[in-house]
């Protein structure tokens, strides 16, 4: 089970149209099973620190398989996963990843978003996720 | 002067149309005056590897103002440019990236394009840059 | 003195029964004396972003020869190792790493788990490197 | 269409013993199909560096659907891929990664072999991934 293009740039889109809505400007990634990239894109005037975050958030959502807020609370000091941010070539585990699942409940790739703040991040990729 | 994404979503459709057109599955990115990633696809089915290939072919057409496969043929053992592949973090310097102009002529970004022969990477990423 | 692949084999397959035992799903790595890999597997469905994790518990556990839990006690903010992750592209200080010795009390090399709770990935570790 | 631990075990076990038949010292991985590692043993006495060189085979193979080899007579120079061993941090261009295919035809996942000549790599990723 693994999303296709099409499923990528139709949350790719409903993504955007979110992210204009609430009037941000936002990088939005998708990834598939595999945690590789499937679609990008950077919206005119989007910070560009956040082109390399969105894209870790979507494979931080797949690597495990939730929301990358939930890491960031067991990844604070303290907490069990401190530190969990040196693996993987870096992960960002602030909201912004949501894990995409098909309509079997089976999770096919993840989105990520970043350009505003981690709530609006994280609105605009739940949004995406929803799309399918 | 700085590509805007409707601009590079324009050229991913046209590019992947060409793709389809040609019987091939590709990966396609558009990088911007930066160097920096606008937008990216990776048409199902398409080589996994030529994912890195595709935006490394766009930074490096950008990065040099020219179509990859010029830089190759200075790349050669014995040739003046041999080895600069190691720098930037990796270059791809066989055809596939060619830069993307304005009306004015300006340089503006780059597409870069992996998943064939050379020949039809470069001949997609053609496509893809004379679309605006 | 160092572990043999035979031993490596031994504690990934008592390891596996362990995770299975308290329903897990883990990846799970050991290395040698050198800290270099000698085995690994990953278990169907495990977390994706666990298999570079479990590499560097097992590495962080025989680069200090100590479990990697412990090392995360002093690496918290305002300890004397904090900050220590950065080193050796990448340190995980939480638990799940454990050294491994021979019946001598040599370390001969340390196994890496995980895919669950810091909890269970211990005891996985710790369950595998109890098994020689 | 994925590998499973069983069908990675497999693989090895029959590459190790194809290893051991012809006097040879090798390291063995094993990836999915979104090219993560799924399995890897190196063999006792087996070179260091292989370790590195094995598991990039075996992402290689996966990256582009073919054998390593076949990629590396076209990266030669002067040949049209000439240095995409700088692309996905690092191929390795030449025998030993074989891509695995199920009973279908699909592709599944790659094995890699590293430790003595590049014909004997082959034949033990070979005969490996002919286990399945």
């Amino acid at each position: 089970m693994n999303i296709t293009l099409v499923q990528a740039e139709k949350i790719i889109t409903i993504a955007k149209e979110k992210a204009i809505a609430i009037d941000t400007k936002m990088n939005i990634a998708v990834v598939d099973a595999g945690a590789n990239l499937v679609a990008f894109v950077r919206m005119d005037g989007a910070w560009l620190g956040s082109l390399d975050i969105a894209i870790k958030k979507a494979k931080t959502a797949r690597f495990f398989d939730m929301n990358t807020g939930s890491i960031g609370e067991l990844s604070q000091p303290g907490q069990p996963l401190f530190g969990i941010e040196h693996s993987n070539h870096g992960l960002i585990t602030f909201p912004g990843g949501v894990p995409i699942k098909n309509a079997a409940g089976d999770i096919i790739g993840a989105v990520g978003v970043s350009g505003s703040s981690v709530e609006n991040d994280h609105a605009v990729a739940e949004t995406g996720a929803s799309a399918i």
